[in-house]
């Protein structure tokens, strides 16, 4: 065949490919918001047919061929990266026995029901065996997959690849040092926002109007997606012009739909704005979770939580929100949204001790991972570390060790990426100053300038780039700290007073 | 392969091909209620694919293999009733040679496309080659397909197997006779039925809490279904366990949505009670579009529309309705749900006249197909047999021959079902009153004795009964237009005292 034809038979098969991939994500939104609870059982066996046919296309010898005939020949810079990809997910499916696949897969959905359980009942003795298994598992993956230093590092590889456990141990434990040293500071502070005063009744609908509002000016195109309501909030990107986000509603806190929306939303621009060159091919997607945490945390705390944000838009929170909020001052509502107090429970966590709940996972998993303590000493050690990094120690496994699903689905490696989403977000907003008058962008309502900012540097090129090329095309360095560290310090020191 | 293994391996064949149908299923329901108008046209790139998975599966070398080696040897009644299905599938689609069934596929989207356009523009001359050359196609197809008596015959087939020319011909003419006779005694009457007093401002959600509590006494089960807004209402099954029906509101005409949310309920009840043993084969379906149709009309009419169903719950949709209603005295209302008068649009046609919509249209595709007519003297036509039958003629082709989609997609021989639904209801209701006393069951408030007696006779056996099979095991008898027409004059007489 000619390299022209092969070419088209290629983009052909990845197309086919995307195809099953459409499908299943629009069966997996489904299943997450709409599907009525008897149609799951059967439902589940839909997506279990067309992922075994989407696994079977990644690893058959015709894509193995496509690879073979055309990496390093293509003149076409997406078909060369997607060449790549294709390589990257044959290479490491191939690597794992078909019959260890096929039973680790069973013991990811197993793990998860019975994870469920547990975190109900606060019983990890329960959780126990089935963790046990996933960590093996994990450990013989990463050594099929191979790594140049740490074990480790061969898992942090399918959430952020070119990160290293060598770079987070240089980097977390500074960051870690400046948290503490502000929370000491902020916990010696006079200043106590009150957040009682945020919880009044808000009626779904006004919540939901508002943050359409946000949006709006956020510039999420509603042509090309959809907001619905779900349990455990997600964006999911069923094409480019298909991009769905969605939340839960508490009415006597607006806080987690209003905040969940902007995050979700911040995940939904930077795949509505992915170059539509890439659609059907495995590129068509955000680079890695670390820098897609980038995103969604900048328009939730830079943006969402900024205080020329509420000065500029109180009014407009005001419109929405019941009367109730009209005795309360501005600064009162300002302090009582960024209220910093260590808690228990990570995805309620304030902006300032959130990377330390990142810390303590990752240590944990590391060290798993590297078989340097075991399974059933993970409660244990949760607290402990809880009580060494955030000074508090959960009194159940619920509140502890067992509230995160992400073990329990065999996700180790994924923890990190919320964090070093942090630090790349502050990395990229001071990058973005040299050409984005931020605080007037945010004074004028409409924040198309920070989002074009965005998707010119980061969203437009979806995975023809890796994230730390992106971090270092974008900044001029690696990985940095220091950023992070200063953005909150200026933040906190004007909201505590210290 | 011994016997039990073939069986075995047939029926996950069978689970595969269901898993796309279950798939593609689903993005047709997202498609027409939820997908935001930009994901369209990747969308409809993956529906393509996996249709084309799906028939390649349906007439593929191994599923010839399990027809031969299973057809007459299996003896288990569903495995050999699937066969038989598969191999009607088979025959059906290898007849067709693939070069023209591709291109009839296009000329379908194209011919849906150009109606719609020129629905709009009330431009028949715009239609009138795509039109023409899907006439073209049906009439070559049913010549592959064969027949006995009339080459009509082979298009009905795909939607009434067992009903030929021969039995229409001998029934509509019946019932169009009677039909009209009636049509002349209500328009000589002196009672004259108010609509207006039916059109106020009746909000959305009212209509659905009403529509919604009109459902449950149905026994329309919520955990396995849904209901969402469209703009061409529709039943849709997912799975067995996951029909979803959807409607459309008008504010000031609460009639539009709660009808048609009990009829697509009516479709719904028939789904949702098809026996679960015949889940992910290809006979968990109702079994004809008449039977279907049968179900609807059942309940639309038949139930909803019912004087006794008006007298014990007319309190029920003043609850729910604007105040407007307390000084509308329950004959006046009931009246106005049941005028009778001829129209141009046949999803707005009344109870009476509805099936004289349907035989304009079957005497214009039985004469189109059987080449006594061509497609350019279609509008002419069809204004003629619209003064013959209902006594008024179309000024436009918009609200004359363009006013359906069925010819732009190629559906020749569907039309009559409707009519034949009618029918098969009247004969089902008859027969209905040896066991249930529809009446007393009405009065009290749940159906449930009446669907009961629906899903033993009719639901339960999805496609392992044969349309005529169905009607005569449950009636003792076949097509018989009586029972209608002696249902709409007790039901006319008494409303328009004649």
């Amino acid at each position: 065949m000619s390299l022209a034809k092969t070419e088209k038979a290629f983009l052909e098969y990845l197309k086919e490919q995307n195809a099953l991939r459409e499908a299943i994500t629009l069966i997996q939104w489904d299943l997450r918001t709409k599907i009525p609870k008897k149609g799951v059982e059967q439902r589940s066996e839909v997506v279990g047919y067309l992922s075994q046919k989407l696994h079977q296309m990644q690893v058959s010898n015709e894509i193995k061929g496509f690879i073979d005939e055309l990496k390093g020949q293509t003149q076409d810079e997406v078909i060369q990266k997607s060449v790549l990809e294709c390589e990257e997910t044959y290479e490491k499916n191939r690597k794992i026995p078909e019959v260890e696949f096929k039973e680790y897969v069973m013991l990811q959905s197993k793990g998860e029901a019975v994870w469920q359980e547990a975190r109900e009942k606060a019983d990890f003795a329960m959780f126990q065996p089935y963790l046990e298994k996933l960590v093996d598992y994990n450990k013989k993956f990463a050594n099929y997959w191979g790594y140049k230093e740490n074990i480790y590092d061969a898992l942090l590889n399918n959430y952020e690849p070119g990160v290293t456990v060598k770079t987070l141990d240089e980097v977390f434990p500074k960051v870690r040092k400046s948290l503490t040293a502000l929370l000491e500071k902020i916990e010696a502070s006079s200043v106590r926002p009150d957040t009682t005063l945020l919880s009044t009744y808000f009626p779904k609908d006004s919540q939901k109007a508002l943050s359409v509002d946000i949006l709006n000016r956020m510039g999420y195109d509603w042509d090309a997606g959809r907001l619905d309501d779900t349990i455990h909030p997600f964006e999911i990107t069923v094409n480019l012009n298909d991009v769905r986000i969605t939340t839960r509603y508490d009415e006597q806190d607006f806080r987690m739909a209003v905040f969940g929306i902007i995050h979700e939303a911040g995940h939904a621009l930077y795949e509505q704005n992915i170059d539509k060159k890439l659609e059907g091919t495995p590129l068509a997607s955000g680079t890695s979770m670390g820098i897609h945490e980038s995103q969604s945390l900048f328009w939730e705390n830079f943006l969402g939580r900024n205080k020329i944000f509420w000065e500029s838009h109180y009014d407009l929170f005001k419109k929405y929100a019941p009367s109730h909020f009209n005795k309360i001052p501005l600064q009162d509502f300002y302090h009582a949204v960024n209220e910093v107090k260590p808690s228990f429970i990570r995805i309620e966590a304030d902006e300032l001790t959130y990377p330390l709940h990142i810390m303590v996972r990752y240590e944990l998993e590391k060290a798993l991972i590297n078989s340097e303590i075991e399974v059933k000493d993970l409660p244990h050690l949760w607290n402990e570390k809880m009580g060494e990094y955030l000074g508090i120690k959960p009194t159940s496994d619920r509140e502890g060790v067992l509230q995160d699903i992400h073990w329990a689905g065999g996700d180790f490696g994924y923890f990190p990426s919320y964090a070093l989403g942090y630090m790349y977000a502050a990395q990229f907003e001071h990058k973005m100053r040299e050409k984005v008058d931020i605080e007037k962008v945010i004074r004028s309502g409409d924040f198309s300038s920070i989002r074009n900012w965005m998707t010119d540097n980061i969203h437009q090129y979806g995975k023809m780039k890796k994230p730390l090329d992106i971090l270092h095309d974008v900044t001029g360095e690696g990985l940095n700290p220091d950023y992070l560290v200063k953005y909150l310090t200026t933040k906190y020191q004007d909201i505590y007073q210290f």
